[in-house]
Order: C-alpha cells, then sequence, then structure tokens
C-alpha cells in the first residue's frame, strides 16, 4: 500500500499545497492508502444549506437532484456543493483498514460508522442513488468513501435509532464543551437554548453548575423556550431577541441579581448576537460562541469596544469525546431523548 | 447636556438596538452627551489589515487613499473598513469632559491620550487629512472623535515618543495575551513574528517560556524575520508562507523535533491561514488568533476537519493592564526599543 498524509493531502490533485476541504478537485479512487479506511456508503446526510441550494436547482425534481449530486461528485472527487461550500456527513460500514492503522485504531471491519468530517473533505464515488428522503436531507446511496487517518468518527450505537444518533452527533461539540467548560457554582447563560444543540447544551450546564449554579435560557420568543421549560433544563428562562445587546443584557441582569454570567453559550443560528453575548457574561467571564454566524472581528472588537476582558472561543467542532458525551445524553434523559425523537428521528 | 448610554447605543443610526461596533451607521455629531468625552484628534493609527486594504484599493496612490478614507467616514460616522470590518485607535487631546463624568474620570481637558478602543465604533469626523505615514499606517488629521464612558485609553507617557506609543499601544493586546498564556517550558509558534504585534509577543513568550521552552518565529521571507533575528527574539526562525498550513506543520515539526506548539499566535496581516495555525499546533495545543484576518469558519471547521481538539481563541483586543505591560517592553528593553523608534516613532 502507498504511504498517505494523515491529513489526506496525498489525495488533493487541485490546487496543490492546500488540504483536501479547500481544495477544487480529490482523488476519489478506492485503492485506500496505508493509513486510510475503505468504507462502505449507505446514507449520505446532505449539508442542510448545500441540499436546499440544490433542491432549488432542480426545480424540486427528483431526477434533477440526482444529476447535480453525481455531478458535483464527478467534479471534485467530494460532495463539496460548489455555491454553499459545505458538505455534510455519511453512514456506512468499514470495508477495509490500511496496514499502518492495525493496533492504531479501536475500528473493525464490519463496523457501522458515521463520519464526523464534513463531506466537503471526503473521498466519495456515488455508483448509484437508490432513496432520497428529501424532507430530512437523507440520500441513499451505493457507494464508496475514504476516512483519512486525522479523520473523526463515531460507531452508531445499537441502542439508539439511526436518524436520532445523526441529529445529535451534528452538534456534539456543543454539549462536550459545555461539560469542559461549567464548574459547580457558575452562572451559565444559554442563547438559543431551545435549539438542538441549544438544550443539549442546558442539560450538560446543569449537571455540571449543580445545585449552587445557575442555568439560563434565552430564546427570541416564547414559543422558542417551552420545550427546555417543560423539560425543565434551567432554572430561570428569558425570552429576548439576542441581536439587542442592550435587551439581553439587561434581563440577565435582573435574572442574575447584577452578578451576570460566568460563562455564555452561544447556540443561536442568526448573525449580529457577538454583542449580547459579551454583554451577558461578566467582566472576566468566558463566551463560547458555538454559532457558525459568528464573526470573528464583531466578537474581537466587540470586547475591547465595551473594555471587557472576556475569553471567547471559537466553536471548534470537535473535542475529545463529543460523540460519547452528546449520546450519552439520550440514555440519561428519557424526557430529552422522547423530545429529539419526534423533533429529528 | 442630553443623557447618553454607557456604551454609546445613543448614537447608532443603523440598525438600531445594535452596539456602536457593528452599526453599519453613527451619528458623528460632535456635540457631546453628558457622559462622553470630546476628543481632538491629531493622529489616526489605521489597523493593518485594513489599511493593507485601502492601499491594495487605491493602488498604493495616496490621493486615492485619502478618498477612501474620507468615504469610509462620511459613509458610516466612524472609520471602519467595510471589508474588514476593522478600525485602529487614535491619539488627540481631551477638549471637553461631559458633565456626569465628573469624579468618575481621571482625565482632564489637555490631556494627551491614545483611545485604546477601536475606531470602528468611535464617532469621528476628518475635517482635513493633512499627512500620510504610509509604511506605518499613520494619518496625521484634523478632525474630532468622541470617546464613551464605557471606552478605554490611555495617557501618553511622557518617557516615550507619542508615535512610538501609539504604534505599541495598538497592538498592546497581543504581548498582554501571550503574558498571561505562555507557562515556563512552553513551546511557543509566533507566526508573523517580525510585524509589530510579533515582536512583542516573541518577547513576552521568551521572558516566559524561559530556559526550558521553545520560541519560534515564522515570516513569509528572510526579510521578513530579519530584525528578530537580529534582536535574537526567538530560539528558532522559520520562513514560511502560512497560507501554506503543509510547508508550515512540516518546518514546526522538524523545529519541535517532531512535538509541535503548545501556543500558537497569530499575528499575520493576511488572510487564510487559520490552517497553518491549527497544524503548527499539538493536538491539544492552544491557538490564539490575534489576526483580524481570521475567519471564524474556517477555524472552527478547520480544526473539525482534522479532528483537533485545539482551544481557539478569539484575539480580544483589550485585557486587563494591556497598555501597561506593552509600554512597559519598551522600557525593559532597549534594542527592541531602538528597532521600534526607527519603524514607527
Ligand atoms: N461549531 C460547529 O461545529 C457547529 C456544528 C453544527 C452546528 N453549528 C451551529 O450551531 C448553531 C445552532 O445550531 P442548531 O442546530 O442548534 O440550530 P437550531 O436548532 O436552529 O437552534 C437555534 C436556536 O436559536 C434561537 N434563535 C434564533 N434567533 C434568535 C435570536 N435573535 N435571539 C435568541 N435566540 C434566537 C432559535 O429560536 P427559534 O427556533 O424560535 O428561532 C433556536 O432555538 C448554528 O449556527 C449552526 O451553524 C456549529
Ligand atoms: N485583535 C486585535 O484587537 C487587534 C488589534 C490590532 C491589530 N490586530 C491585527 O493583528 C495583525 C497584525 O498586526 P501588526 O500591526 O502586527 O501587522 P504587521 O506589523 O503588518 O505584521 C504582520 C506580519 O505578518 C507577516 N506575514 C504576512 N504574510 C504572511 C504569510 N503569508 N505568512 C507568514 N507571515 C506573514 C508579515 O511579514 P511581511 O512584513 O514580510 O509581509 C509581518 O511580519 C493584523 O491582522 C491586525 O489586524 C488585531
Amino acid at each position: 500500500m502507498k504511504k498517505g498524509c494523515p491529513y489526506g493531502t496525498h489525495r488533493v490533485i487541485e490546487p496543490k499545497g492546500v488540504l483536501p476541504q479547500p481544495a477544487l478537485k480529490i482523488d476519489n479512487n478506492m485503492e485506500i492508502y496505508d493509513n486510510e479506511i475503505l468504507i462502505d456508503v449507505h446514507t449520505l446526510n446532505i449539508d442542510s444549506a448545500s441540499f436546499t441550494q440544490i433542491k432549488q436547482e432542480a426545480g424540486d425534481n427528483e431526477e434533477k437532484i440526482k444529476e447535480i449530486m453525481m455531478n458535483i461528485v464527478n467534479t471534485r472527487g467530494k460532495h463539496q456543493n460548489p455555491v454553499t461550500g459545505s458538505g455534510g456527513m455519511l453512514i456506512g460500514n468499514v470495508e477495509k483498514i490500511g496496514n499502518s492503522l492495525e493496533g492504531k485504531t479501536n475500528l473493525k471491519v464490519g463496523d457501522k460508522i458515521a463520519t464526523l468530517v464534513s463531506l466537503s473533505l471526503t473521498p466519495l464515488r456515488i455508483d448509484e442513488i437508490l432513496q432520497m428522503r428529501k424532507n430530512i436531507d437523507q440520500v441513499d446511496i451505493k457507494g464508496k468513501a475514504i476516512l483519512f487517518e486525522s479523520g473523526i468518527y463515531s460507531i452508531i450505537p445499537k441502542d439508539l435509532p439511526e436518524n436520532l444518533a445523526l441529529s445529535v452527533l451534528d452538534v456534539a461539540g456543543a454539549p462536550a464543551q459545555t461539560a469542559k467548560l461549567v464548574q459547580p457554582g457558575h452562572k451559565v447563560v444559554v442563547i438559543g437554548g431551545g435549539g438542538k444543540s441549544g438544550m443539549l447544551c442546558l442539560y450538560e450546564a446543569k449537571k455540571r453548575a449543580g445545585i449552587t449554579g445557575q442555568v439560563i435560557c434565552i430564546g427570541p420568543k416564547e414559543k422558542s423556550i417551552e420545550l427546555p421549560r417543560k423539560l425543565n433544563l434551567a432554572d430561570a428562562y428569558i425570552t429576548a431577541d439576542a441581536t439587542n445587546a442592550v435587551e439581553v443584557m439587561e434581563k440577565v441582569k435582573e435574572a442574575t441579581n447584577g452578578e451576570m454570567a460566568d460563562i455564555v453559550i452561544n447556540c443561536v443560528n442568526v448573525a449580529n448576537t457577538e454583542m449580547a453575548s459579551i454583554l451577558a457574561a461578566k467582566n472576566d467571564g468566558l463566551i463560547y460562541f458555538f454559532s457558525m454566524a459568528t464573526s470573528f472581528t464583531k466578537a474581537a472588537l466587540g470586547a475591547e469596544g465595551v473594555g471587557r476582558d472576556n475569553t471567547m472561543i471559537i466553536g471548534n467542532g470537535y473535542t475529545r469525546g463529543h460523540a460519547e458525551i452528546a449520546l450519552q445524553i439520550m440514555r440519561e434523559s428519557e424526557a430529552l431523548r422522547k423530545v429529539y425523537e419526534e423533533l429529528y428521528a
């Protein structure tokens, strides 16, 4: 077997020198290098922004969608939407493991896994598109994919519905980081606490902050925080628009008796919520931006602009053990699992 | 006098509800509110990423640069580059102090100060652009500016040349954060180590990492790292283009005997250097992005894409004591001060 780079640069065709994700074209020949894993793919979970664009371009015609998808993979060697730049994830069975990974990986041939790295950097070959569940962005295929040595994955648990597992794994980084950051006694604000990642963060925050801490859920309207309230995931609930920094600050001040938050977790899906996150925190509080709509400069200059010594963390989608931590929530909380099954499975 | 909000929201024209920094347009009328300070401005120190962009757009033509700058201020009421989102800082004399600040501020009319909040949120009026020092991003003007109640500033020290103080204060957050993050024994990489913020970071890193640590300076070409080398600011020097992640990774690997960096400090002024920063760090290393050209999504998805559990910090321009820490370097190191005087004063 040929020797590969852990990051898959050996597969980059164009332009040279970059990594597989920013590359325009990568090699999707399915003869594996010594540090690669071959996957027999069953299902692609196309990124929602990407699939929406494809459906629009295809006028919602299924044959046309198939054509566009095949064309993307034939052109790029990976399912990276040229308009949105995004990918998605996949589910499949391990078919072959490179020599040099023996003793290094805990995977076995036959294991059913979900890849936790984006399809936008994963070598993929589609032989046939079998079936499509357009409403949940899922496409069953006959095909193969490659996982690089540095690529992360999760073995699909046998005790959870596959679609539930996929949904939870999509946002696994958020609750796992929450678990690492929140200490007993902390006051924690989760902005967008009623969303998919938000409720998992509330759950972990409450567990870690404990009886001496305080967990506060913020959503834009009463309906947005209905589920966390029903599930008793927080100690206090606030309806406020996080694009209105001053409103959020005032309400958090009231809820915390003027103390403000030690940790703010931003799980919204809209832009311009950096300042609300900063002003909800104590002067030296920590802000964890999970939202992909976060602007680096707005956060950096915003904190400086109000003279705040906050630590602001970029929400890395990965942290060690994130899949296990997120899936475990579904086992621990029957109530939360039921809600997620209804919403996402 | 009219009553103002400590964060300056009373000056926001569009969109309503946001703070001055994210606002598209703020009111730069120079009649002050009761909690504002009016400054007679002498010099603007344009953020490096912003000025680089403006010079490019202007084809390096001075008249065209002036036109772009005037246009920015006329459109936004502040000097916020619409492309980079960033600002800079200014030097001027206190001209007037709002009623309600009496007894609350230690400033007096006539004091010469540098504002330490970004120009991207500072109401500014430019009456005339007098002179330009293009190579050090400084522009002398006739004009006025407003400092909000929450705005931070530094009184210009009498023992240092004014332009030197201004240059150092502009990037004060970087060495101050370096001082807080670097521990004895750490391997530290400073990307863009030959720049204004870079050399200060190298100095602090070396002081903190100590004899058991290792400080590595990276610049794009031999000339870029000539000064740090001459001043002996680092333990190792690498010429590499930080937009080429693999090249940087290989060279850092070699310099650290395969260990990689505990802390990577990104001080470049160009885009697409997130992956190099991530790959230069250990798997659980910390990356401090001071560069305003950092993309949040490229950092977040980039780390996930290679399965890295890095902590990635958004370079907050402010941290407690940052002005004092940065200016102190100029007093401690005669060699560095001489170089900064030659370059920036
Ligand atoms: N860093 C990573 O690796 C990573 C990975 C996956 C996802 N993400 C990002 O994480 C974010 C959240 O994802 P998700 O799946 O949890 O989204 P989601 O389920 O759509 O949740 C978003 C939440 O934000 C709330 N919200 C919307 N506008 C708001 C406002 N103005 N003020 C306060 N709350 C507001 C929503 O309330 P309503 O429902 O009532 O509008 C909802 O509860 C997204 O930005 C996504 O891109 C990041
Ligand atoms: N977070 C904050 O609050 C804050 C405040 C102020 C400034 N900043 C940001 O900090 C950054 C640095 O500012 P500065 O004043 O130190 O800038 P600077 O003096 O221009 O330094 C930039 C350095 O980066 C080097 N560089 C350029 N391209 C490179 C590449 N491809 N690979 C490796 N190195 C490269 C430059 O080398 P050459 O000179 O040879 O090109 C130079 O040494 C800017 O992005 C600025 O916007 C942030």
